[in-house]
This record gives structure tokens, C-alpha cells and sequence, in this order.
């Protein structure tokens, strides 16, 4: 059996994993963390509206030789009439602390948020806030998508590895709201996928969760989901966006843990688009296009799933590295291998890991694995294997469920502030002034009338 | 002084304007509204999931030689485990009816919406449900951009033709998702919109309201406002996506009230971007770049007034004709020439066609035109001159009271549904059952959360 | 016909009273406010958890020489962990201005509410603070029930004078908690109460408010209304308390403004309980049994009449005089002399003094007065003679609408405060610190859960 | 150690006691349940507004020859403009069975409560819709309060005897709303509490959770809480009515869990007024009055605890037997042995057996129990022993964590209506309609409105 093969991948205890260990499965050599990570601080102030006061601040950075590599202005969320000024600096130059400093006196607000903060209490650990900055992770990726490892099934295959270059390239170069990468895949490749396909499809209806197969004939109506067709990314995106809002974005290779759950945060999915060697098509040491096509994309179709991985970015956006590492192995448990309880009290799998191989799906749901509730205080430190079967799965009551929980952990997570995405403009906003508050509270007042005038016009049985 | 020739433009009252009449000012020769309307039916209807209800459905589509231009399936936001069926049909072929009656045996749900509405009670007046719908507003101009009328100040001019016509293809042919457009406007254009700018500006500081104020220079800072430069929609609407949301879409004509309010629903302003004559730059029959960009597009960066300008997009969604005059009035009396109380109560102008014209922003404040108060029953069927500066306005206590008079008002259009616009999906939802309200419920309840847990982490004074 | 004799009735214009005139119509002699006001003086702060804080606090009392009348300890609203201290002081005594201070500056709260608030910007005016507070209305009362103006029915009767001594007695008497007076009504009062009630209903059918005609039956069927029965305020009290929370107490006679419309906070209506004099059935120059049991009780059943008469209450609470005097008008013009808007655009009465008199109530919609829609704003300030039928009369759409209009209305009261009314505790908290505000939150969220798993459970139709 | 006798109570596993168990501890013999059950069956039912509907719905409770025992008409909740009628029937009268039939065809709405429900799938079981209803239970104890085991310390005492006899008397006759009974302790009566008193309070400050000790001090200054002093119920029920509106109410003997838990849902407990025998101070098989003081009172002032407390309450309000066994071993687990964690991580006690017992309130925070975390599932479904120290303990996170986690298992519970607990007036309204609901969001709205407008006037710090 094929699947024997999967189980042969190296895989090493999360326990000594660091902080920043990819999301997914480990894969070559890892490359340092942050060599441009000095062009990602980002200092947030306002002023009083006074003429010239942007002027004295500018002037600033001038003084302590900053670099500003980006500068914008808003109106302040925080304080009434008054702007607000973003400003990207390369702290590779001048006194940063000192600007800081200056700043810090000059304004009634300042917040700072870098990739440098680990020995700065003051500083945020650097995240997104606009959909436009996941254009920063192309080259914050942990190992490139062409460098295999020697044990790699396509390792000694010149063309798979010039194929693997050649698709990691386009996304390296992807920019935020350009198409999709479009790829004509070779027959070798559909066939490939073809092969993985028929297999777990086979199990689908006994095993994986009445949400993934609801969904699944509408990936076939609408996407092109087929045993001779591997879908386009872009075609599934669209329908993604259309269904929960959730968008697919090439990635080159592997993501930290911080950097790819904050994509979750804007209900966007890094996706590989490359595709399993041809000569172990049931093995895969790494997320391929058929682990994301299968086992992912179905479920961010569905708004309760769609709401609880956001959920999870959210949480993790500035948020310290132990939280990251916590949220990350949540992740672990929940998107790529949970399962949870149907209304019938069954047990069925939904997690990406599960749903994309045949062999773990099977396994998971016999009577050797141990299942237990998912609680993200206890998953959140449960070590796992990479190169094995889980020898535990959590088991989630619903997502909605899942989500309330995570919620709840979420309120004993150290973080200064909190955090509220704007679907209107794609952008997080600092939730740590009254006014935020305020204005949070007007929406949710809109919300409640829009409840109640449509409640009057829906007619209810006794 | 030139403002006086901005009087000349022919005007007649609002009372003889059919329905469908554009929300601005008319243009020249009407085209007869919905050549193509036939293309415009959409059938939304869900079956019980059972293996070939969709074909079934589909069937009858094909008994009744109904040809069908799109088809996409969903699932269900009213039956849990079900799917939804989105077609849209060719009306002028087969035998509709007899496919309608069809459909409603076998289906639990079915909602019509068509631009043939008028004689069927059971048809709700067709709307864009996503942002792409806007797309068909295309081909349903009232007056194409470059058809002028015989008194229009560039009427000989053969150059200004061409130029209105280049214009107006491009805007004809824009499609959602595209950059928009980039105009490389000419000296002499540039000039015109120089002395606009100049001779506008100057009465910002005491007749513009503090919001328009407010934002003005960051339009400069930020998007290229100058005396020596036209901005393009492109940048402002980039800075209007990450402000409110709001965007800009290249029109080629003149829209029906219907339409255009349909619009503002997704947050998005049908925008011109050619500009008036040279030989009269005070005045201008018609929309142009200079109203848009110095008149609307300020305001659409201020929450509540995106909010506000929403809401009555959202209220005229599948509204009757009799409601979409009534909104496109009270649009008028606010967007286009309102007037706004400030905490000191003061009263400046908000209106865009105010903040484009020297003159009428004059007059407005000045003892001569009677002020109102905006209440949207009665704001509703004032009558108006468009020919002539206004006897009558409107006085708005704030954006959000406007907002919350229009919502007071919403409950007494009688339509038989919610509709809540979803920013994720860029799509509009129809409510009318008892599980999307329950989804609005559980989204009102992550906010609520999200209040409460941030609440706790911003400290008070006492 | 009778009713011209109730025209005689002197009345005065409002605008030449006092802000404590009573809201309902003036009685004798005025007896001076406050001679015992110093005893309702009250200060609540609070000190950090310490041994021997309140100690301490006690000890500035004895060193200013101060008495105490009451005191007690509550664990603070405000302050995690710490106690709230509630002390009644005899301002007569001691060096007040002196205990404050020291007050002021050991603790980190203090609020004053006294009802000598006039000269002393820190001082909030008195409000009870508990339902059990209302017993302090009782030597408050402007005129005395039983002194009887010289052109009063009664005023040469001794026989009657004796029964309002004796009636008013018992009010003035009379406890919070205590079983309601029951009063033998003698033949000759049942007789003048049968001749009211008979004249009064025939006219309900056509003009008083559906949801009067709605509730009477009711009082027919559970508390004794009829032609040949005055019902006892007890039981009237009881029915009340069972449908909406509201319960009458009797009045020796005639409170100021500010005292009687704080009642209403506790959803506590202050009823007279003696009848006009046999003589002239269908007048008298004050509020009687008749009045309140015929005009005011039945809408004190109706859920969001309750809501709208203890809204004006709780708004009244610690207001400043002006604002007093302008809900008292809003008082007077709806819950005196309101009319309504039925679903079907009819006009009808719901106010007391209207449907209580044969009279008025035909006259208020006939051609003859005036009507504008209820507008706090605009009503609150108008002025209005006592002692005639009104020439303007205010409409309102509904009474949650005239709730809405109030709360939009009170944003403008200057409080530092917000008052919210426990009813567990039958106490109003002042609203004044961020636990507050989060425990509030903390209760909505109960209630949307409540609203979420009840929904759930209650089938729609489609 | 005078705590080893405590461990000699007779406990027998909960699994073998029947759903209608006391909730507390073994008396002496049960009497047979319901021998007046008949007098408790109360029909709901609404008919349309037609001039008759009543006399002919009261016809057929003739025609069937039932008696009515009370029958009271209100305003319908359920649909606008009807009646609805509260009857109370003698089902040991006429054909009941026939009744309700016609009364189900005649009427649009029905609703049936009653002590007779095991075999009858269309009644509710039987609950107190009012405080006043809670009368009804007076003759429903399970063990009168003066029938004492032969192994009971003052079994052979007849002093003892006739005291306990007359203390049960005077809570059998109580009847709601009159004065609670005043004791007049005798000295050998204060002495023993007196030693219980100096014996708990020693290990308050190490073992006690910290609401308990932030309200204790709050008792010795408002009630009396001394050694030498045996505080009063009225003392106590007045002081908790002001904190949380929890009142005491005496009871004459055990109660059953349904009839208990029912009513904490009016936020009333039901408090024993005895003391135990002198002879073994420290050992009570019984809830007596230094169980109820010391144990249960003090966190009845807390707005959490209560909170949670009357959420058990709610929830088995007209629940199945089964459900009503889950709930009251959550309140043994909780309000009677319940352990919680502290902020700082700590485990201190709050159940009540455990603060009114030395010996127990020792071990429970000693290595020797085993300590589970709280969770209503789990919780619910645990034997435990009452005649011993328990063996596991639950541990709540917070009492507001302990309400949320009930009310996310409440959703499984199978009940066809909401409960909502109206404490105007003192009432629990089961939500069964569509109108309910819209009631019940504009009372949300109402007091979002107040945290809006109360949030605006309390600045905070940035």
C-alpha cells in the first residue's frame, strides 16, 4: 500500500521546534530569519492638529538620519480631528532610539511595530496591517520551494526540480491583486493528481465531515474540481471570495508560523501551486497542490470554519512568540488535523492533513488513535510528530464551538490592545482607544437594527 | 462674475422627472432604458439536496426553452445542508412563465429579480447582488458622455467631442477589477481644473463643514490635489479602499436613479473623468472630474458619511419605483446639496454640488434660501429646481443622525426582505429567513466580544 | 353640558412657573420646598481596601461636627475589591464644606447628590436612590391634600374637607412596603365616580388609543372597574406590578416636578386617592381618583408606554432645573395630554387628562386645536395654559417612537452621568466609572444569548 | 477534633436517590410528593380578540365539569391585540383530558404546566411562573422540618423537638410578601452558633475564595453577623435585596431539587431558620441556620455568583426529570462544595458545605481530594457520596466562567421554549413567539443605547 511510504517522512517532536517553525512540514535548509527585517518597522503616531506639527515630527527622522522608506497620513481613529501618520523606516540607519524618543514626546500616541522586538519591551512584534503588506512575507520565507532535500522523492530529477524553480518563482514575484499564477499543468502532473483524487475521494463519505461534503460538488460545478483537471488557483479563489470572503496567494516556500497564520487574519490562504513528484503519488513531504486543493479549500468555503481560522490570525497579530507557538500548534490540531462531532455524535475528520491522505484518514478514525476535546489551553502545548501518524487528535464539537473556545482562551493572552479587521478597507485596526470603542459599538448598533427591521418581516410559525 | 452663467443651466422640476430619471443632471438625448434588460433576470431558487434535484430544475429550463446565460450553485444561507441556484436567464426566449411556475413547485425557495418588474407583483426590480453585477450598469446609460447637447458649452468644439468620446469608451468598456483608467490630461485641461481649484478652495475654510476640512489635506498629501495637477481615480480611490472602503468606478454616461444608488450599496461612486469645457470653467451642465474629485470624493473618506451615503444604497436595493425617487431626493438633498450642523452649531455645507461651485456655496449660507431640517419623510417629496441655485435645504444635525433618521424611515418601505451587505464577499444578502438572522445574531456576538475583551484592556479615568 | 364647567378651572401659563411646579395642576397654598431638605443630603464614596479606611472616613465626619443619619456599606460598583460608603448627613450641623474636602482627598470617589445643589457646581440635585428613598417625598409635597383653594367645589363643605384630612393623612403616612390604604368609598362617592365613568367610556370606542381600549377590559375583569365600584388602589397596584413592573403609591398632594417624575424612574406612579366633590362631577381642579384610575392607570399595563413614563423619570434624575422643567413638559404633553398615531394613520387620545374628561377628549380631535408631531426638542419648550383646553396638542407615531425621540434627546442633557435602573434591586446605579460599563455589557451579552438559544427553538415560516 | 463526628452522617451515593431528591441532605421521612398535586396544573392560552372567546373557552371547563381554582386574563405576549388566560384547574375534577382538547382547537395558542406530567408528552412539568406561586411549595416538602431521624442528635430532646416544630410551623404558614419571621434566639442557641462562628471564620482568610471575604466584613456591618448574635433572616434578606435582589424565604422542611432549584430562578433561597443541637456543635446532618449564614449568604451579595446561581435556576424551570438530576448535582458541585481558582492561581473555596464546616473546609484544599476543572457535561453526571468528605471536587474558573459554560450546556437541553425572568415583575415568561423576541432585542437595544450614551461621558485614559 502506497500510504506505508507517507509514513516514512523524517519528522522531529514540536518540542524543539523554535518559535518561528513553519506552519506545515519541514523543508530544506532553512534560510536566516529577517535578513530584510529591518525594513519592517513601522511607527504609528498622531499629533495634535497644529500647523507644522507633522513637519517637526518628519523633521525627526531627518535629525536622527532615519530612513523612512514609506510615509502616509490619515484621520486618527483615536482622537477626534486629529491625523494620524504611518511611517516605514529602514532601521539599518541613523538613531533609531532616538527618533523614538523624540517621537514618543512630540505625540499623544505612538505605537511601534517591528520583526526587531525581542529585546524591546515597546515594540509590537511586526505584523500586517493591510492585506497589501503580505506582499513583505515573498522574501521573509523559511526555506525556498525549489530546495529539496536529499531524501526528497523529486531530489534527482532535473526537470521536477527546474518545474518546482520555475513555480516558485512566479510567486516569489506575486504581487497583491494581480491573477493568479495560471499553470498548465503537464499530463505527468494530471495524472498525479488524478491518482490522489480517485483515492481519497473514495473516503470522503464515510470519513471526512458533512461540511467538506457539502461543499465538495460545488468545487466540481463551479472550480473544475475533476479527476483530469487540477483547478486553477485563481478560479478557486474567486469562489472562495465569493462563498466567506477568503482568498488564495501563491507562496514560495515555507512561512514562519507568525507570518502565515497572520494571512489567516485577512482570510487569506498561502498556498503552494507545484505538485508531488510523480513517482510516490500517495507521499508528499511537504504541502503540494494536492494537499491544499483537497484538504483546505473545501472547508474555507464554509463561514463557521472560515470565522474560526480567522479567529487564529487574529489572535496571533503582535502577539508574543510563546502565544504564536501556541495558536500555531491550535493550527496544528484544528486546520490540518482535527476532527470533530457531527449532530449524530459521529466522529469525522476535518483537518487538511487528514482529508488529503488516504492512509491517515483511515487511521484516524479506527481505534488506535486517542482523541480528546479540543481545548486550546491544552492543545495549545500538546507536543506532535511531523514524520508519523498523530498518535492524538483533538475532537471539536463544532467550529463555532471551536472559535467560542478559542475566544475564551484568547482573553488570558498578554496583548495591549485588541484587534479588529475591517473587511471594508483589508486592514487591521489597533484596537486601544476609546473612540475605536465607541465607533465599535455604533456597527454593532447598526447590526441590531438591521436584526430587528428584518425580524419583523420574516414571518415565524408558532 | 462667472458663477452667474452656472445659473443658466436648464433645469425643470423633479415632479415631471419619470422614475428612472439620472440621480445628477440630464444630459442629452435619452436612450431608451433596457435594450439588453432581458439579459438582467435572475431566478434564485434551493431544492432539497437529493441526487438530481438540480437537474431536475434545470430541465425545466430546457422545456420551456428558457436559454440561460449563467448558472452558479451555492450553498444554502436559508436551508442548513442544502444548495442554492443562482441563473440568470435570457428573457426574450422560451416561455418564462411556465419555467417560473415550474420552479416553484419544486423548490422551498425562489426570489426573482428582473428589470421587467412592472407588471408582475411577484418580481422584485432587478439589483447588482455582487460588486461584478455593476459591470451590466454598462450598456444602461441614460446619455452616453460624448452625446451633447446642442447649448453645451463644447457642443461646436470638435477636439472636446473626440476627447468626451475617448473618455467615455474607456468607461464603457471598464470592467470590475481592472486599474482604473489613467488619464493624461492636457495643459489646457489641467488649467481648467487649476482655476476651479483655486476659486473653491478659497471658501473651504468658512463654508466647507469641519469633515470635508478635515480631510482635504490629506487628499493632497496623499493623492496628488494641486492647482497644477488632476488627480487620477486610480490614487484616490486607493486611499478611499483604505480609509472607508469606498471606491471609484469610470462612468460613460448617465445612470437612472436606480442604478446608481444600487452603487453605493458596495460602496462604490460612479465617477466621471472628463471635465467641462475650457471656454466657461465656472460652470458645467454635468457631473465632471472637477465636482467628483472636489465635491464628493472628500466626504466618502468620513465613516459615517461612507456610512450614511451606504445606507440609502442599501435601502433602495429591489425597492419599488415610488421609494427610489423618494431616496434619490433626499440623495440630492444631502450628498449633492446638503447642509450640516456643527457642535458649535454653526451650519456649513456638505453637499458636493455645494463644495463645487463658488456660488451656490455662497448663496447657501447666506440669508436667501429657507433651511430645513432633514427628516427623509418630508425631505422625500420636496420638489426642486436643477436649473437654478436651491430655495430650499436640508440642515443634517450629523452624518450618523441622518443615518439613523434613514433607518428610521426604512422601516416603513415595504419590501419583503433584509438586505445586508456582507464586505467580505463584496456581495449583497437577501434576508428573509430564520438562519441568516441567526448568523447576524452570532456576528453581532463576536463584535460584542470583541468589545467587551478589548473594553477591559484600555484603561479608564475615573 | 357639564364640560364647560371644567373650563373654568383657573389655569396660568406655564411659562411663569417655577421649575418645582407640580407637574399636574396647581393646588392651595404652597408650603416652602425643603424645609426639612437638609436631612436629604447624601454622600457615597469609596476607599481603597485598607484597615481602618472607613475608620477614618467616620472620624472626618465627627471632627466636622457633622451627623450622621444613616450610613451603610456596600462593595463598590467602581473599584474592584474596594467597599462604596453611603452616609446620610444632617446638613444643619457642623462644618460640611469642611468634611467634603477631607473626604474628597482620603478617597478615590465621592459623589454628593443633596437638595441643596443650587449654589454648589459639585453637588448633583437630590434623587432617591432606592424605591424605599420615596418615603422622603412625603413631607416634600408643595400643597396639602386637604387645604382646599377658596373657589374649590369642596371649600365650603366640611364634611368633605374632613375626608381629604383624613385621606390625605394616610398618604402622608404611609411606607414603602406597606399594604396600599383601602378605602371604604362612601355611596354618595361611588355615585360621582359611576357618573364619570359612564360619560367618559362611551367615548373610549372612537377616541381614545387602541391600546387603552385594549387593556380596560382587563381592568374590568381583574381589579373591579365598574360604573357601580371605585376600585381600591391595591388592587390596581397589583395588576400593574404584575404586568409591567409599575405600582401606585398614595399622595398627601401636590410634589414638585423633579420629585414626581423621579417616581417614575422606579416605574412608581404617585396617585391621589381621594375623589372631587359630589357637586360638579364632571369637573375638578385637580387630579382625583377618577383621573388617575380612568385616565393615567390602563396605560401603565402597556409594556412600552412603562418604558416611555420611567425614561423621562430616569432622565430626570440629578438633572439640572431647566432640563426638569422641560421633561415635565414632555410630561405634560404626553402622558397628560398626548395623542397618538394608530397603525391606520388615525389620530387618537392617549393622554390622562384627556381621557378623563368628557370634554377635552372630544374637543382634541375636533378641527378646532392644533397638532404637531411630538418632538422633545420642540415640546419641551412649549409653553401651555392650565386652565383651558390646550390650542396644541403633540402626536405621537407610537410610544416606543416617543422613547426613541427621547433618548436621541437626552444625549443633550449635560449629566456627567449615566443612570441605569436595577430592577432586582429596585435601586438606580449611577453610571460613572469603566466596571460599570463592562457589567452592563456583561448583561446584554446575557440577554443576546438568551435572544440566540431562543431563536433557535422558535420555528419561522419561510 | 469535633469535625471527625461531621464524617458519621449516613450519605448514600446519588445514583441511587430519585430525580426529586432533596437538593441539600436527608431529613427524616419523605412524605409522598404531591398529595395536593392536582391544585397545580395551570393552563396558557390566548384566544383571538372576538366579543366571547372567553366566555366560551371558560364554557367548556363547564361543560367538562373542572373546576377552576383562579383564573386571571392579561395582555398577550404572543400575538398583538389578544387576551391571554392563566387558569388553575382541580385536575382531580371532570374530564380534563376533554377540556384541553377543546381548548387546543378553540384557541391559537396553549400551554399546559403541571405537577401531573410523567405521562402526558404535551404538559410541561409544573413551575412557578410568579414569586407568589413559590407559596405553592409550602406544602411540597419532602421531610417536615421537625421530623428527625432516630440517629439525629436531638432526636430524643424534646425541648428540641417542639422548637423545631415551631419554627417549621411559622415557615409552613409564610406567605410572600409579609415580614420573614423574627427569632428570638435563646442564649444555649447563640452559644452554639457562637462556636461554629469563631471555628469557620478562623480558616476564612487562607480558605476562603475572596468574594466571600470581601462581603463578610460587609455582614458584620449590616446585619449583625457576631459571635454572640444570630443575625435575622429579614436582616440578611433586605441586605441581599439591595446587592443583587436576592431575598431569603423560610422553608419548613426539605424541598425537592425541582422545586428548590425553582427558586433560585426568582433569585429566592430557601433558608432553614433552626439551629442545630447543642449537644455536637460542630455537626449538623442537616442545613440549619448556621449552614445558611455562614455558608450561602455571603456570596448571594455577589452579582456573579448570583448570576449564576439563578441560571441554574432558570434552566430547570419546566425541564425533564433528568435534566433537573444534572442540574442539582451542578449545584452540589458549586453552590454546595464548590472550589474556584483566584486570579493569582490559587484554589480557594466557595461552597457552602465547605464554609460552614472546619473539618471539610481543611481538607478540601489538602492533597487528599482530586480536583477536576468544571464542566456541566462532566460535572453533572457524577455520583457523590453525602455522607463523607468528597472525594472530587470540581474547580471553577470564575463564577462568570462557571454561568457561561451552564449556558453553552443549557443549549443541549430539550425544552421547546426560552425562559426569560422578567424582575419587574417578579415573573418568568416562557418565550414561545416571534413577538416575544422582538421585545426581548428592543430591550438589548435599549441598554446598548445606555452603554453608548454612558461610554461618551466617562473619559478614559489613551
Amino acid at each position: 500500500m502506497p500510504e506505508t511510504k507517507e509514513t516514512q517522512r523524517e519528522r522531529t517532536s514540536s518540542d524543539e521546534t523554535p518559535p518561528d517553525t513553519p506552519v506545515l512540514m519541514k523543508g530544506g535548509n532553512y534560510i536566516r530569519e529577517g535578513k530584510d527585517s529591518h525594513k519592517s518597522t513601522c511607527i504609528i503616531f498622531s499629533c495634535r492638529e497644529e500647523v507644522g506639527s507633522l513637519a517637526r515630527a518628519l523633521n525627526v527622522f531627518e535629525t536622527s538620519k532615519v530612513n523612512l522608506l514609506h510615509i502616509e497620513s490619515r484621520s486618527s481613529k483615536r482622537f477626534p480631528g486629529e491625523y494620524e501618520f504611518i511611517v516605514e523606516c529602514d532601521t539599518s540607519t541613523g538613531n533609531m532610539g532616538m527618533a523614538l524618543e523624540e517621537i514618543r514626546k512630540a505625540c499623544n500616541y505612538m505605537q511601534v511595530i517591528s520583526r526587531n522586538y525581542k529585546d524591546n519591551l515597546d515594540v509590537t512584534p511586526w505584523f500586517p496591517r493591510k492585506i497589501r503588506d503580505l506582499d513583505k512575507f515573498a522574501d521573509q520565507i523559511l526555506s525556498y520551494g525549489s530546495e529539496l532535500d536529499s531524501d526528497h522523492p523529486g531530489f534527482t530529477d532535473p526537470i521536477y526540480r527546474a518545474r518546482r524553480m520555475k513555480l516558485a518563482d512566479l510567486a516569489y514575484n506575486y504581487k497583491h491583486g494581480e491573477p493568479l499564477p495560471h499553470i498548465d499543468y503537464t499530463v505527468e502532473e494530471v495524472e498525479t493528481w488524478g491518482k490522489v483524487f480517485r483515492q481519497v475521494t473514495k473516503l470522503y463519505p464515510t470519513h471526512a465531515c458533512k461540511e467538506h461534503n457539502h461543499i465538495f460538488p460545488l468545487l466540481v460545478n463551479n472550480c473544475g474540481y475533476r479527476e483530469d483537471n487540477i483547478p486553477q488557483l485563481q478560479d478557486i479563489s474567486d469562489f472562495l471570495k465569493d462563498c466567506t470572503g477568503f482568498t488564495l496567494r501563491p507562496v514560495a516556500g515555507l512561512l514562519s508560523s507568525r507570518d502565515f497564520l497572520a494571512g489567516l487574519a485577512f482570510r487569506v490562504f498561502h498556498s503552494t501551486q507545484y505538485i508531488r513528484h510523480s513517482s510516490v503519488p500517495y507521499y508528499t513531504p511537504e504541502p503540494d497542490v494536492c494537499h491544499e486543493l483537497l484538504g483546505h479549500v473545501p472547508l474555507f468555503a464554509d463561514a463557521d470554519f472560515a470565522g474560526f481560522s480567522q479567529a487564529i490570525g487574529l489572535l496571533s497579530l503582535g502577539a508574543p512568540d510563546d502565544v504564536i507557538k501556541k495558536l500555531a500548534t491550535c493550527y496544528w490540531f484544528t486546520v490540518e488535523y482535527g476532527l470533530c462531532r457531527q449532530d449524530d455524535g459521529q466522529i469525522k475528520a476535518f483537518g487538511a492533513g487528514l482529508l488529503s491522505s488516504y492512509g491517515e484518514l483511515e487511521y484516524c478514525l479506527s481505534e488506535k488513535p486517542e482523541l480528546r476535546p479540543f481545548d486550546p489551553e491544552k492543545t495549545g502545548v500538546q507536543s506532535y510528530p511531523i514524520t508519523e501518524y498523530q498518535p492524538v487528535y483533538y475532537v471539536a464539537e463544532s467550529f463555532s464551538d471551536a472559535k467560542d473556545r478559542l475566544m475564551k482562551y484568547a482573553e488570558t493572552i498578554p496583548r495591549a490592545f485588541g484587534v479588529r479587521f475591517n473587511p471594508y478597507t483589508n486592514s487591521v485596526e489597533i484596537l486601544d482607544s476609546k473612540l475605536q470603542l465607541e465607533n465599535l459599538l455604533k456597527d454593532i448598533k447598526t447590526d441590531l437594527n438591521l436584526l430587528q427591521t428584518s425580524m419583523v418581516k420574516i414571518s415565524f410559525e408558532a
